[in-house]
């Protein structure tokens, strides 16, 4: 993730965010209203302090021993993380990754709607994949721009991510979800995220037996 | 993650040593033998300062002024996370993400390795998914409870992930790694982590410029 050296505020704080966002979610799923940062903290396995300095970037959301207004504090993260406007999405892999992708339904109602499909395989092209026709790459460029598309996903083989990357950033694009397991190169300008299922992983052997 | 309370060492720590593997990993890559805390604080967008407090509650790894050997760093992490053996998994869901998931080489050489791959879906049952021969989910919990596997990942849609998460649950799973764009509730000596896209989509959107 690139810093911009005027934000004042650290890179790591707004990772934290979307986790609470998610957290207050499921706490109004089951109908709470008000919460603690105390309570998020348990749920989420961060300190209660850590929450209140992170939440204090923004202005707190709070008041001192009446916890926080959970319809209130998600608007207040919605709109500092930008999600209170829905961004549209290009995939580029039209394979079983990226199909399974096109079919997920934890965007909606979380700021990103799946637009466009791209594929470079020939065969794949004018396919329906889900409410998606496949569509080949090298329209890619055109149609990022001509729909302002700051957003994709690289749902490729690991050989081919480079050099989709490539093709993103001169598109125009300037934020990446990368599912395929490599660091890609890219210019400052221009973010990086990487879906690791395996950081996940080692997140929790930590806590398990070792093997026989 | 539930914590447990006999563990000093805060889970949001361990939750970051994940990262400063891969981080570790990829200055290896390029070829280089010795780094700092600042270089991998810059690298990862998290203080030096957090990252020496974070290693010291394993004894720290390097020396002041001298900087880390990413090699011995690299295999003290290992053993920290227990990714020093290989971690066989299995996972459920012999759709597209499966697919994709059985597909995936991000796995080699990180502790962890496919072993089998269960779907519910008769008309699955005995087909070929890549070196994979997808398994009746009923006969998952002998499978498990022969094999020793602790580790299980939910690959299946929305609906059918609690279902999928108590049959692991029961067959003595100890750690799920979720797809599924739910919440799953599971006994306090299980853990579940989400693979969650939004969250990284969020993280960025807070450097996107609004849309017009």
């Amino acid at each position: 993730m690139p810093l911009k050296l005027e934000n004042r505020i650290p890179d790591i704080v707004i990772g934290r965010l979307p986790l609470y966002l998610r957290a207050l979610n499921r706490l109004k799923q089951e109908g709470i209203e008000v919460t603690s940062s105390h309570e998020l903290g348990q749920r989420l396995g961060i300190s209660s302090a850590q929450i209140r300095k992170d939440l204090s970037h923004f202005g707190g959301f709070g008041k001192q021993g009446t916890g926080y207004q959970i319809n209130f504090l998600i608007t207040k993260l919605q709109s500092v993380l930008k999600i209170n406007q829905r961004w549209q999405v290009a995939v580029v892999g039209a394979g079983n990754l990226g199909s399974a992708i096109s079919h997920y339904r934890g965007f909606q109602d979380r700021g990103f709607e799946i637009a466009w499909l791209f594929d470079a395989d020939e065969s794949k092209i004018g396919q329906q994949v889900g409410r998606f026709t496949v569509q080949a790459i090298s329209e890619l460029k055109k149609v990022i721009s001509e729909n302002k598309i700051q957003i994709a996903m690289v749902a490729v083989p690991a050989e081919q991510a480079q050099e989709v990357a490539d093709i993103l950033v001169d598109a125009g694009i300037r934020a990446i979800l990368n599912y395929a397991p490599i660091n890609l190169t890219v210019p400052d300008h221009v973010m990086v995220q990487y879906i690791d299922p395996v950081v996940h992983m080692q997140h929790m052997t930590y806590y398990l037996d070792e093997n026989a």
